[in-house]
């Protein structure tokens, strides 16, 4: 390194060199990369996490990816909200993704993530997420880790019971959260409680590549549909929706929405459905579809029509199980026998069978009453059991009070969210025993095993996330992140091993092993593979073109310049810069920021071509520069352009 | 807990008796919230954090918060970028933080987190932080911790050297990074060679409050000025600066702005700048100063001229110290008497001597030549020694390659990392020996020590923060999350404690012990002292009035509804949302999001008021909804809006 000077010239090579041949030189003092475990869930540095967890942000409308155990944030993916950190949302590539039939949305609510399966397994092609606000669902590539696609749902609104799955994933699925008028038009609010508002299930086809379209959508009582969940095995052509407010209440829900003491899981026979396709009507639902394609600007599609039909049409399609009371999470074991209905105001946990479901249908008897065409089955005809009921007649303490969501893990054991008695009840998917309670610090909502809603869950570690941190979060200011307690389940009893903050409001989370998707990662975009149309492959193309009043700047990234030298254009001119990146290296992405710019920054990754717009309004010399310290004279990586009047 | 049924009626109650009653109830089982403690940084929950981090986000534009030595991210505080998750920079009461001279910009580059001083003691009132792109500075409430003034830096560009502080907070200064026409101008870009650009140090008043003001503009010759630091006692009423491209090249700058063997530090006597102010020139200077009272909409100020004097014509105010070679950092030891440059292509780190400084500007053969009128000191003149000097005449490797930046503990020690040999080294700031290195993985940039630039650190612990992560990591995509190594410096060696992720590219840190911030920490707004012209303090005053086309909706929130029970508009009608939250509970935000709307939610605060526009463009029944899950009824938490033709 004496020839630091030398270097200089052979900048592009200089941070190769840097992280392999000086790391063992330097290895001073302090750790070597692998001092020793300690004890508890810190991870040792140079130890990496066994399990990816991804948690909805919630508010945040991303997707966030922890560590675990360590619970360290590793990603922040951008996908229902504008991203000013890497420019998602405003750049040309990516501003696409976020449009619908209501204009450009810059936010939405992210609720639920759900991993792509095969036979009921993790497969780790994509991730799924639903957007509660205005309707959508998301797919994330798992190459990549990246949005690239987004389905508007039409006819819907407050998206919520979102997206799960089937086990091939044939299908996700969409229920309409606030039921509103189905076409929409001005009718008045309390025509809610008239029955004059509809809900809608919808089927969301993907193909092979992971593309989503609408198949149908089934309309259904307006009722609020809140969670969901799919079949499986036994179950497979099933898939479960939760519903409250069964009273049609429009106002004061708290308590309006609170009387009955059972409203209804909906049970979906989506292959019985899709078999009504063909004698559906095709309706109005002005609808976006956005596509993303690798490396290049995001495609847009406005649909104006789905096909639906009625639930009463479509005979054996749904069906009504009254379930204790107010469910919020259904759940479904991973032999698809059970259907866990977890009802947030009910004093016990009501688990339907599959098997005793499948007779009920076929029963006259079983058949309480219909609902718009849709029969309700009697609580009894379906039921497995109740879990705490057990506990309840010993005269005991209820366990779990307020009991929200229900997953799996490879013991047979199920574990229940407990919002209200803070805690995750943990019971025996048999004989519906409670084995113990693990407690939450605060006000758990969700939880996650790894792999807890395939058919054959890894387990070892479970989740709770929390909605309140009060006391066990240094202050800052009046609002805490949500927490996550993390539980070692591997062994009899539930070993508290960690705890740690989140990105919004994770409203759920999926987690799976880091075999499944660590070695699939991409480390770069290969740039012999760049199709974009306004890439520069070499420097020696990087140049500045002008169309009228409209400049195409093709620049070029890399260690540790940009190219062209310099950019000139006119006052009143619109400039789009397309910054091409021509590292191959992993972890090496270049920024691209403008003085004044009304755009963030572009973060260009290794071999990717990313575009956005300036308007040149002001007389002058601007700089440029690169906003990611790239290299030891990354400081250096600056250019002007100028505009001239 | 029988009576849940009855609970419902009283839901305002029921979470506040959440967190307390039920906690001691359900203790079943798993962790009592003070399991064992485990050795490494693992923070045992119920265990609080003892220091915050306050880190910049880079190329995210905000803040972030982590706890320490945990590694946990406590806190974003949106600052420079919009922020859908609480809806910073969408909202009415925010948007206006965002305005510059050039619109409304969502986006910029924050670097630089700098605690106010007292005595040169953090006093625990402000965060400052430098916006990079477009040159601003933020000041951010530590009561709060929210952002609640921007201003911004006109006749400059890439505000890198920022926003470094007196020792009594009397100003914050700003300096040009890219040498620019100062006034803009149309100039051919090769006039940076000619040296027709300038640079300016901007000094920024503070009064008692934090209010900010531009007192006085100081122009300097065309370098590019790098970073900044302030001195203290002895060198109290002086800040210095790093200035590379001493060539003033204007293209290909890794190897044109790389030739000078020394490029300078510009040393600054704030105290006899003061006194030029009189007699400086008023100049053309359009910049914004917005302001965000408690609780209230910002307001935002432009402001057209500044006053502006050429060094020259300030004689006394400015010195330039010949530093090798192209020096980033400059840091100021405790006792104000060492000046750091450590200079990023040196094979030494130079230490400047204050009181050598001091002979030296009073001494006519100690000037070595003037630049535009600025004296240039001897190199020797004002050298106190270089670090690794004696291991260079030992004929060993040097022990930091890459030196970027120097903090100070509470033993006398420095610690300077170390960009290219991937390590902090840690050395004697009296003989200027080196102890030791500390490893760090990969290339880091800055470091921080708690209190670290204060006239009398706390110690204990040092954080490296690094620009590559690679292998440490598990994978997701091209890119990963910046790293930061923790050691514990409290011992005569550093102990490795804890590796963890950050949010964007923190640039720069700055640490103060918990209990300087936690106790005044504010936990909510008290309604009472709610002067929000649209705020609505009670639910009988939840509203909705008409002017013309113009339609204010005054929503009040509490557990668990919104007030009015409806909403009925027109469509083509703007209609403004005034949501004020009644709880008075900390760490109790409640949400509001509205169907199809184009603002992201508004995540308001407990005795807060938040606004927010929508335009009633579809005729239809649209619910609204709180996004942030507030208690068991939170679903239950949902109104509509009609909107009639």
């Amino acid at each position: 390194m004496r020839n630091l000077k030398n270097n200089i010239r052979f900048s592009g090579l200089l941070i190769v060199f840097t992280a392999s041949l000086f790391t063992s030189f330097c290895g001073l003092g302090g750790g070597n990369g692998a001092s020793s475990k300690s004890g508890g869930a810190w991870i040792t540095p140079r130890y990496m996490d066994e399990v990816y967890a991804f948690m909805s942000g919630g508010y945040s409308g991303q997707v966030s990816i922890n560590g675990i155990p360590s619970g360290r944030i590793i990603k922040q993916i951008p996908v229902f909200s504008v991203f000013p950190e890497n420019g998602y949302g405003f750049d040309e590539e990516t501003k696409g993704l976020l449009m619908t039939s209501q204009g450009f949305l810059p936010w939405d609510d992210s609720h639920h993530p759900v991993l792509s399966l095969t036979n009921g397994m993790q497969d780790g092609r994509w991730l799924f997420i639903n957007a509660n606000n205005t309707p959508r669902i998301a797919r994330i590539d798992l190459d990549w880790f990246e949005t690239k696609e987004i389905i508007e749902i039409p006819n819907s609104a407050g998206n919520h019971g979102s997206p799960y799955i089937t086990e091939n994933s044939d299908y996700v699925f969409a229920a309409t959260r606030f039921s509103v008028p189905i076409p929409q038009r001005d009718i008045p609010i309390e025509s809610m409680s008239k029955g004059e508002f509809n809900g809608t299930i919808t089927m969301v086809k993907l193909d092979k590549d992971g593309h989503m379209s609408i198949d149908l959508q089934v309309r259904v009582p307006a009722f609020h549909y809140d969670k969901s969940g799919c079949g499986k095995a036994v179950s497979k052509d099933w898939c479960f929706f939760t519903s409250y407010n069964t009273e049609q209440a429009w106002k004061m829900m708290e308590a309006e929405a609170s009387q009955n003491d059972k409203d209804y899981i909906l049970a979906f026979n989506w292959k019985v459905a899709q078999g009504c396709i063909s004698k559906a009507k095709t309706v109005p639902g002005v609808h976006y579809r956005n596509y993303h394609p690798e490396n290049q600007p995001a495609i847009s599609e406005k649909r104006t029509t789905v096909k639906m039909i009625d639930a009463k049409d479509c005979p054996g399609s749904v069906y009504y199980l009254p379930t204790p009371k107010s469910p919020h999470g259904v759940d479904v074991s991973p032999d698809g026998e059970l259907i866990v209905g977890s009802g947030k105001l009910s004093a016990q946990i009501a688990v339907h069978s599959f098997s005793k479901l499948q007779k009920a249908i076929n029963d006259k008897g079983a058949i309480e009453k219909t609902i718009d065409g849709v029969p309700v089955l009697k609580y009894e005809a379906t039921l497995y059991g109740e879990v705490q009921k057990k506990e309840k007649e010993a005269g005991k303490d209820y366990l779990c009070l307020g009991p929200l969501h229900t997953e799996f893990d490879n013991k047979g054991r199920a574990y229940t969210s407990c919002f209200l008695s803070n805690n995750i009840m943990v019971w025996d998917r048999k004989t519906l025993d409670v084995i113990e309670g693990l407690q939450t610090w605060y006000n758990i909502g969700h939880l996650s095993v790894v792999g807890g809603n395939t058919v054959k869950p890894y387990g070892k570690y479970v989740i709770g996330l929390d909605k309140q941190a009060k006391d066990r979060m240094l202050p800052v200011g009046p609002e805490l992140h949500h927490l996550v307690q993390l539980y070692d389940i591997s062994g009899d009893k539930g070993v508290f091993l960690n705890e740690f903050p989140t990105i919004g409001e994770p409203h759920y989370a999926q987690m799976a092993p880091a075999e499944l998707l660590a070695k699939k990662s991409k480390k770069f975009y290969n740039l012999k593979d760049n199709k974009h149309p306004h890439a520069t492959l070499t420097e020696d193309k990087a140049r500045v073109e002008r169309k009228g009043k409209e400049v195409h700047a093709y620049v070029t990234a890399t260690l540790t310049h940009f190219k062209p030298d310099k950019i000139e254009v006119k006052k009143g001119d619109t400039v789009y810069f397309h910054v091409t990146n021509l590292t191959q290296e992993y972890d090496m992405p270049h920024g691209f920021a403008v003085y004044g710019a009304e755009f963030p920054n572009l973060l260009v990754m290794p071999g990717q071509t990313k575009s956005a717009m300036w308007k040149a309004d002001n007389v002058g010399v601007y700089p440029f520069y690169c906003t990611d310290f790239c290299s030891a004279l990354h400081q250096e990586m600056q250019n002007y352009i100028r505009v001239s009047p």
